[in-house]
């Protein structure tokens, strides 16, 4: 490489999207690339020309360790989607005039469909005009719903995550279930995409029941039905175990979380507000059965929770990072790094790149086969699929009892 | 020893009891018990003549290794209140009838306060009735409420976990926080007494600015000078974090939770319920200043997470569980094992025994002198003491991705 290289982070965060920055920052210098900048907030920082040079902050190779280890996006996210070039041109020339400015050869974006958008028209914009940058797109998310790539880097540790603490709250559960029975409700991220909790069925294993029901977004849900099938297993067991999607919604389009709308729509200070999905379900089983009724969220815990990061998954990040900046200095444009597996048994990934055309904006949901008849479980299938991406651990960097992260400037 | 061992436990579950019953299982062994039994949920499955002989449980070294990583009350936990010995004699009676079939010298039991209530009338009622089976309690609790013992097992554990969770979710806000405010609200366990929330301020380190407010159930929370202070600190920055205890009260004695009462305290089925600590409050700095605010409850998975277990807090939990058996076969009965703190630097605790009457039915609080003076964090002095507490980890053995736990079956 002989110009500079910048990336940036977008999206919701995951616990190794910074292997990814660390993946990119490496392979630059690798490959000769004279500066490494970091957008700071993505394309939106990047537009009020927040960035900084990498290499002022990656002093040495314990800091790549300790960035890898770092959950969250280190150089700060945002949510925020390109305007058509025809609908905002001047939003497009002052990106490429900032990119020119600091000599940008290669423009890295790590993230999910909205991300790949981005380096879609980024790089769209780039071709019309005849600019030489090149854009790639690096993928990320917990949700898993990107389409092409065998899996997104950030699902296996959430994965990891979401099956260890399903085993831990089962196990709590148990405990406390003599003479009343109960009913425990996890719920679980993944608006469309029931990948993450499908998850919790990692905690079936010869020490532990897992959950007695999944359900994923895929499907619509049966209120009835679900009443019943938790009011048989009450009859053989004491403590029931359901994981549900935050997504889930009734054959008339509205998500579970909106049922209690009515009275209880409205917060104590006025706002409208919607129950978690997860509570209602539980206030409606406690009222049904009479039965203790726990639910529990396991909210942004469940994507950053780097402490426990499988070490395929922080491996692979960073490998799709480096990948990225490979391809645009051998001219891939417009392209997003994907994984393709190679074998399940034993498990290999490679990267390989496709246009990015065909990624963004189609979400990748869990197949209706993987699901089992009844829609209450996921299959064998989807757990062979899902076992290989959370093998390994990459254990923190303990200081003072806790994991230590790369420092952050918070004022970013 | 020449008669049997029988060990219960009781009360909330911790990350560490059951490193409790391995150490009273291989002390008991040791001192030559013929036969140590586990009895199920606690007393009250013992009074129905529940129990389990551990040496079909615990076959070898591996296996107490499991039982050391294994979250939560293996033997099963109650939360039932002996009656007072003129109120029924009749399960006195039935109790020391089945400790005399199984030929019991030693009943250990793990627990909190309520336990410790347990050992104090079992033990009383075994010297009125001039019965020699020795009665010892074993102390266990997250809350770290428990009187005479310089800290609770099971703390520790929790604690490393708060701090760990703590980071990661306030790394999780910084990176979508870019042109919105907002407020993260984490709610803790512990009604009356504040360590757990206190320890949330372990995640304030070289890496990281911690939480901004912490919230003990100590002291009276004042809803207007909290909001007063969030808003001064939302100028100052972005993302702002708040630790509280979900025993937060009012100055007129109603829990923060309970201050939703009126239009939604009916949940959707007819039931008065309670919203949550931080959900309310998250809904009401929302209201108050348009931020984004986001309620995390850290739930059961603070209790159970063994997966990141303190070294200290596991060896200690093993320790106090082999000094009960100890204690019992040297003739001590009507105590409770307590932890000293023999030094802080080096941190070294060694075992000793206290009369159970002066443990039994006292709370022991967060001193106000570890509260700074505004009430809106823990000293230096409280992380001081925390800290030797959750060092060392006891890595879990991971089969196939996830923490491996000792078989339980969960028909108990």
């Amino acid at each position: 490489m002989k110009g500079n290289v910048i990336v940036g982070q977008s999206g919701g965060p995951t616990a190794v999207i910074n292997s990814s920055i660390a993946g990119v920052y490496r392979t630059a210098i690798d490959r000769g690339a004279r500066k490494v900048y970091g957008m700071l907030h993505g394309i939106q920082g990047f537009l009020d020309e927040k960035y900084v040079d990498l290499s002022d902050h990656i002093r040495n190779d314990l800091d790549v360790e300790l960035l890898k280890r770092t959950p969250s996006a280190y150089l700060g996210s945002c949510r925020f989607k390109l305007p058509e070039i025809h609908e905002d041109r001047d939003i497009y020339e002052k990106i490429f005039r900032i990119l020119d400015k600091l000599e940008i050869e290669a423009f890295i974006y790590v993230g999910g469909n909205d991300s790949m958008d981005t380096i879609k028209k980024l790089s769209d914009y780039a071709i019309v005009t005849g600019h030489d940058c090149k854009f790639v797109g690096v993928p990320k998310t917990v949700d898993n719903d990107l389409a092409l790539t065998d899996h997104t880097p950030g699902y296996g540790s959430a994965a990891k995550y979401i099956g260890t603490s399903t085993k831990e709250v089962i196990r709590d559960g148990l405990a406390l279930t003599y003479d009343k029975e109960q009913v425990i409700i996890l719920e679980i991220m993944g608006r469309n995409a029931g990948w993450l909790t499908g998850a919790a069925a990692l905690a079936r294993s010869e020490d532990c029941d897992g959950p007695d029901l999944i359900y994923l977004p895929e499907l619509t849900f049966d209120v009835d039905k679900f009443k019943k099938k938790v009011g048989e297993l009450l009859e053989k067991k004491k403590c029931v175990v359901v994981a549900v999607s935050e997504g889930i919604k009734v054959a008339d389009g509205r998500y579970v979380c909106e049922l209690s709308e009515g009275i209880d729509s409205v917060d104590p200070f006025g706002h409208k507000q919607l129950t978690g999905t997860a509570s209602y379900l539980a206030s409606m089983l406690a009222a049904e059965f009479g039965c203790k009724s726990r639910a529990i969220e396991l909210s942004t815990l469940q994507r950053s929770a780097s402490h426990l990061a499988s070490r395929v998954d922080i491996n692979e990040a960073f490998q799709v990072g480096g990948a990225a900046v490979k391809a645009a200095d051998e001219g891939e444009t417009g392209v997003m790094v994907i994984l393709e597996r190679v074998s399940d048994d034993p498990y290999q990934c490679a990267t390989a790149v496709k246009n990015v055309h065909k990624v963004s904006n189609v979400e990748k949901l869990v197949a209706r086969k993987w699901i089992n008849k009844e829609g209450t479980y996921v299959t064998e299938e989807f757990l062979d699929y899902v076992r290989p991406l959370i093998q390994g651990d990459y254990p923190p960097v303990m200081v003072e009892g806790l994991p230590r992260h790369l420092f952050h400037n918070n004022k970013w």
